[in-house]
């Protein structure tokens, strides 16, 4: 290892068998140092969780040739939780999470496991980006994806970014002939309308399947959402304060009777 | 019930069965139509985690006298998610979540499934709250946590309050004579020192525990942390939208020969 090369420690939430992650190797495996810490489990929906209540593993794999890669029991947070304190002993340069099979715009930023693992980084001062492809298939072509995450980790890593760099990249399923380029977005106001799926056991018991239909709520213009459906990359740039500033203020007039201000 | 009462939905990540949720039902059990629906097991750290893979268990259990209240096999979010689709059948007009035995101050909003439910039913539009007191023990006092969530929920059932209200009310573990009163604050950038306890199991091979050191890095006044620290409740309206507005404006400027502006 030459000890000027950066540092870049790759994780994801569909597992490290999944090829988003070979993809994203492949792509920036020139660039650096890369590091792969990943859960041994496709961890997907698994948001900010950590693991408290029972143990973790982490075993050395040999997947990727010529990269040290480890896979873990837990989460895509204790991936990299497990990354800074038991393997890398040091900050990495960058930390790319992904490539995920499926969109993480808008407010999925909030249950992916992919954008969670970016964001601890984030939270430690790692310059992170987490990678999205909108299909959810096994063998989704990454062709264009690889490009644009190339691209993107060049340019971060070209420069000093600021302080908790966090990015939300999403990449359109589209031929690269009709790809139109990378737009800086809004996170769009969305949900999910779930629509639970009873079943009976076979003891007479019902259970549930969560299906859920998205739905964006967000009429205006410069979202993410929208400039996927141009066919743009999407790349929000994510905080990891957050205090709604304006609601705030709102408290601090309405509540001035009763509650101390700052 | 009567149809004018507000109907309140309770929900924590600590389990049904912590006397931290049976403490805020009786706060607030007569401003309202109580439904009760929390996970079947602790939940702590689970963050926003929903449950994709597996089915769901939702049972109806008798727990609390006089109070509808079900039990669900999945994450904090799942509960909230059910709620909505399988019970309610309609927008609750708060949801409350907690008392979570322990702080959930700063950073500690992101590992949080108190708050990660309370986040979920404001995406919905539902006004919410998490409450959680700074005492980790199973017997905490919750006499001061109750009265403090009462007049808060009080305050938010007495007038409409903005889209997507969400609080994160977090409570010192102080006596009442030394208690301080209500302060609105920011979420202080903190964060958590981890330093996994590697062991060996019967069989030789190393597992690790996650342990840690919580750190605030906030020098500045006026964060939730602070005001823990001064034998305040600190309340600090919560964001669901995490676009990082500054970085935004940086990297149209930085990035400005290369992506497209929205």
């Amino acid at each position: 290892m030459n000890s000027t090369e950066p540092i870049i420690l790759i994780t994801n939430d569909d597992g490290i068998t999944a090829p988003g992650i070979r993809a994203l190797i492949e792509a920036v495996k020139d660039l650096g140092k890369v590091v792969v810490v990943a859960p041994d489990s496709p961890q997907s929906g698994m948001g900010h969780a950590i693991t408290i209540g029972s143990p973790l593993r982490l075993d050395k794999v040999d997947l990727f040739e010529g990269i040290e890669a480890w896979q873990c029991s837990g989460t895509p947070v204790d991936c990299v939780k497990l990354a800074k304190d038991k393997i890398l002993h040091k900050r990495a340069h960058i930390c790319l999470s992904g490539i995920n099979h499926g969109a993480n715009h808008s407010i999925n930023v909030i249950y992916s496991g992919t954008m969670s693992a970016a964001m601890e980084a984030a939270i430690e001062g790692i310059p992170s980006i987490g990678f999205s492809l909108l299909d959810y298939k096994y063998n989704a072509d990454f062709t264009l994806a690889k490009k644009v995450v190339r691209e993107i980790t060049e340019r971060m890593l070209a420069r000093t970014m600021p302080e908790h760099t966090l990015l939300n990249v999403n990449i359109p399923n589209v031929k690269e002939n009709l790809y139109r380029g990378m737009k800086i977005c809004r996170q769009a106001y969305a949900k999910w309308a779930e629509d639970f799926e009873q079943r009976t056991d076979p003891r007479g018991k019902h259970y549930y399947w969560m299906t859920g239909k998205f739905i964006n709520m967000d009429k205006h213009s410069g979202t993410d959402v929208e400039a996927l459906q141009e066919g743009y990359t999407s790349v929000v740039p994510v905080k990891i304060d957050f205090t709604d500033d304006k609601m705030k203020e709102w408290l601090e007039m309405e509540w001035k009777d009763w509650a101390k201000m700052p």
